[in-house]
């Protein structure tokens, strides 16, 4: 058995985890054994071994913090799960091991037959996605919503969610070779980023008038996407790819009363019931069983290899999710 | 007679302006003859001339945005204005000017022996400091804001506005050398802009929880404030003395839950009834009237020295407004 540990953070992530021997301890009463079968490395994953995120746990930690696995063996108190069944690991435990024991009732059982691995990205990135598509603005079908870093999964999953919605998707790339699979998967304009994207946005989308925008990136990348917005358009910040603070000019913040905001899901999760939340988990999670919301997958590696994992998960040029399994 | 007029718009405003002779026609029918007494160089004239401001009027233009006069002569059907009288000029009717004839319907009298030069000032900062104060979030007796540029017009206009409302004000500035000017006018605690600006707002503080921040200068300085900022509070951006657009890092944005937005006059004119409009304006020129508002006169220019007013209020470094007289 083995696990991804930190007892430090750093600024190159891979250097500061490792895979450490175990041995997971038998489930007692109430408590499962579970196998890993994938957790994905998320930006915020790298985040946290680099300290730069807003929550961050005391060490020494496990990595990870999603994903799905199979129970292996049960506690002799423990009903309703059998050795053999997916489950969806719980938020936050350090999902990076090969082998996880914790109380039955944090873990979510799977449908039979659905993908582990679709599934294991089920519980960050979708409710991430769907939810600034909800939370700042109403908007109707027909409407316009422009993101950058739209190849990142949370672009993958907002290009889906907002076409299922009947919404129409802007999305900023950085690269050519993007714009045919982000196409495939269902984004109506795709457009490589650049200093004219404004004029390139108004003919792509007929002018239409954008009032949402979806910012990763951070630095004159927020400006630009400012730029297509239109008046008193909402400005939404989740992620800081180019490591900077977001730009936005003071023409359109006064000119334009452009609205800037960021979004994070752990603060969402604090306001929101737990019927809210329980309800937008049983919507994304139908839509991943059935396959009409899926990310791409680039590489898989075994928790042994967590450092070549974390590595190629901290660059940036990928096509698609790294996953960890066991 | 002369007015300060410019034929193009350039990146040194002093060299697009001139003082050409002029001469107004004889108020007819409902017109009035107004003599300049003062109108102050707002920034946004001086955004104006360079061609960055958000509103630009058609070429040639007149300079100056607000001021008071003095009647000379009434047309024949003027009941309301008598010559010697005190009027507000219409706003952005081009006031650097000796001379001005307009409806009278557009001049505002004013009450006798109240100050012509602190009144000249009415019409755009003070309602942007108290508006600043009142449309972004209710605050009540006690709270903190905390602004940069404190010791611009507005910046003045807000430490008084927000004393008479029971607030209190953190003025970030440059210079140490003003920290005695703006106690003085009542700012609660005067700090010079630096890095470790959070700690010491904290400790100046006691550790309130700000949660509005009024930002005249963008760049890293507005992250400055961010970092200041309580949770779920409010940036205001309104100004861009730095040249820079405002930066706000993920962490203020995502993670503290920051809200950027603009403020700018213009837009809320447009937005509110002429009801609203009147009763700020009444409110600010008792206030003004009754001496318990002003802003601090840095130097008095002529219309014929046009070039050198211009020149000077567009450099930073000045203890107050600069104002035009005939």
């Amino acid at each position: 058995m083995l696990k991804a540990e930190y007892k430090e953070r750093g600024p190159v992530p891979q250097d500061v985890i490792e895979a450490v021997e175990f041995t997971a301890p038998a489930p007692q009463h109430d408590e499962i054994l579970v196998e890993l079968q994938a957790s994905p490395i998320n930006p915020s994953d790298v985040l946290t071994l680099t300290g730069l995120y807003g929550i961050l746990p005391p060490l020494p930690a496990i990595g990870g913090n999603e994903g799905v696995g199979k129970v292996v063996s049960v506690g002799e108190k423990v009903e309703h799960f059998k050795p053999g069944q997916s489950v969806l690991l719980p938020v936050g435990i350090g999902t990076w091991s090969t082998h996880i024991v914790a109380p039955a009732k944090k873990f979510i059982p799977l449908p039979d037959g659905a993908d582990p691995q679709q599934l294991s990205m089920l519980s960050i990135n979708p409710p991430t996605a769907s939810l600034m598509l909800s939370e700042f603005m109403p908007l109707k079908e027909g409407d316009w919503v422009i993101q950058n870093a739209a190849n990142s999964a949370v672009g993958n999953y907002l290009i889906q969610l907002a076409r299922l919605r009947g919404l129409k998707t802007v999305n900023i790339v950085r690269r050519e070779s993007l714009i045919e699979p982000l196409t495939k998967a269902g984004a109506d304009v795709v457009l490589v980023d650049g200093d004219d994207l404004v004029k390139r946005v108004r003919k792509a989308t007929e002018k239409a008038e954008i009032q949402l925008a979806i910012d990763a990136v951070g630095g004159t990348a927020s400006n630009r996407l400012a730029d297509c917005l239109a008046s008193q358009g909402t400005l939404v910040n989740y992620g800081m790819m180019s490591g900077e603070a977001a730009q936005v000019s003071s023409a359109n913040l006064i000119f334009k009363d452009i609205t800037v905001k960021g979004f994070w899901l752990a603060i969402w999760f604090q306001r929101a019931t737990k019927e809210a939340q329980q309800a937008l988990y049983n919507e994304l999670a139908m839509l991943i069983a059935t396959g009409k919301l899926k990310a791409p997958i680039d590489r898989i590696y075994k928790v042994a290899e967590i450092k070549d994992a974390v590595a190629y998960a901290a660059q940036g040029e990928r096509n698609g999710k790294v996953l960890i399994t066991a």
